[in-house]
């Protein structure tokens, strides 16, 4: 339930091989309190209930220890995990988090807080097109060239960096946050200031890919995605839908590609 | 100004030597388009405008390449960072993801989206006060404890665990999700189940901790909090100010603390 088995496609010296990965799921999960629309977020099915009082106690919804709200599920998807709960909390015991949560603020770690429904984001989104296809052997250049400007990381040890390529793997810009979407947001933004969006075709990411990277390549056009780390289970299904080629597990000059495996060369 | 100098104290084999380890910045950033509050990000100071540009791009809150939005800094904290900027784009060009963004979404990488301003977490509260010190030696064995509980991370290469323990190292729950902030909320859901969230003393995590994952430990009551890799500027500020003592970077039977150093034995 908290894992799900994908195909990819993975490369290695020169040659490829399918492979059958075993991804961590992410899926959506609406939570409202007492019918009134609390927040969506992202996460690992599994341990709901707990996820919902941890969550709510931590966020000053029901800090009450005593008081064991009723948490009913109201949907489930066509896979079978749930997709939204309701929350009953008697209203005296509903604390000011209800209020003054998620309405402005995100973190470092976060992507995008905030958007009122996830379809809003891709449903009506259309396949990127490709002009042309990507060499493999450019994929461990490219994290090398990333790596070698890593300053803020060989520092600190504390930071995500990305990074936008050329089709050729030249690198156009590299960018350090301590949070992930942030250091997308850089290099979309770096992209944008030098009119160089339009040449940026690959974006390479230190650390894991979740849904809302994929998002954010979209949203720039860039049709290649490379992770050090593991990718979602939904970073992979959004980019199989979304025309993206998603490549992850990049390093050693080694990688697995999970979605829109014809666009490697 | 990415990165920052602490003083720690690092435990390895017994003892103990002061260490100045360089940590990765974490501040907030209040953005306002045309003087309407937008959102409050955590990030890594540097690169304001292209982190600015490329977060409205990315959101549809100006994705019109031939915009540039002019960014103004509206305000800078003691340490010179910049802490707000108001963003002006013409009326006509404001993408609808200014409605949609930040209301009720939050993403599996993500923590507190949400809080509408950062001083009503943390700035009314009291100190943490620890009833019992830490002994060093048992860090190490928690980390073994929940690695070994990690049945996820062991499939997929990509969940964060957190795990609750008794101050005498007696794991009281361990959980796994794709977001690192998601693992900590299941945890303090599953103690109150439990009944057990008074003996819960130290909350250990994978990956790093940032600002929002101090945040969840206090609002817990759990004063001591340890992780596998680096965290942030503002983590062990924050830490050092709620009472709680933040280990860091334990790995091998090593650690460092940065916070607190005298709770532990």
């Amino acid at each position: 339930m908290s894992t799900a088995s994908y195909k990819g496609q993975k490369y290695a010296e020169g040659k490829s091989v399918q492979v059958n990965d075993i991804l961590v799921v992410e899926e959506s999960l609406k939570i409202t309190i007492n019918n009134t629309p609390f927040t969506i977020t992202m996460r690992t099915p599994g341990s709901e209930n707990e996820l919902v009082r941890g969550l709510l106690f931590s966020e000053n919804v029901c800090s009450d220890i005593e008081t064991n709200p009723i948490i009913t599920v109201k949907e489930k998807n066509e896979k079978g995990f749930v997709t939204s709960v309701d929350v009953t909390i008697p209203k005296e015991k509903v604390g000011k988090g209800m209020e003054i949560s998620r309405s402005i603020v995100s973190v470092s770690s976060c992507g995008i807080c905030g958007k009122s429904e996830l379809e809003t984001i891709s449903n009506d989104s259309k396949k990127l097109v490709i002009q042309e296809k990507l060499a493999p052997e450019l994929v461990g250049k490219m994290f090398e060239q990333m790596s070698s400007a890593q300053n803020t990381f060989k520092q600190s040890g504390g930071s995500h960096a990305a990074a936008a390529f050329t089709i050729d793997g030249k690198m156009l810009t590299i960018q350090e946050d301590i949070g992930r979407h942030n250091a997308v947001d850089k290099v979309i933004g770096s992209l944008l200031f030098q009119k160089q969006l339009h040449h940026a075709k690959c974006m390479v990411v230190s650390g894991r890919i979740s849904y809302e990277i994929v998002n954010k390549c979209y949203a720039a056009g860039i049709p290649f995605l490379a992770a050090v780390s593991a990718p979602s289970s939904m970073a992979v299904d959004l980019s199989e839908r979304l025309g993206i080629t998603l490549m992850a597990f990049c390093r050693e000059r080694k990688f697995t590609t999970y979605s829109n495996i014809k666009n490697i060369k």
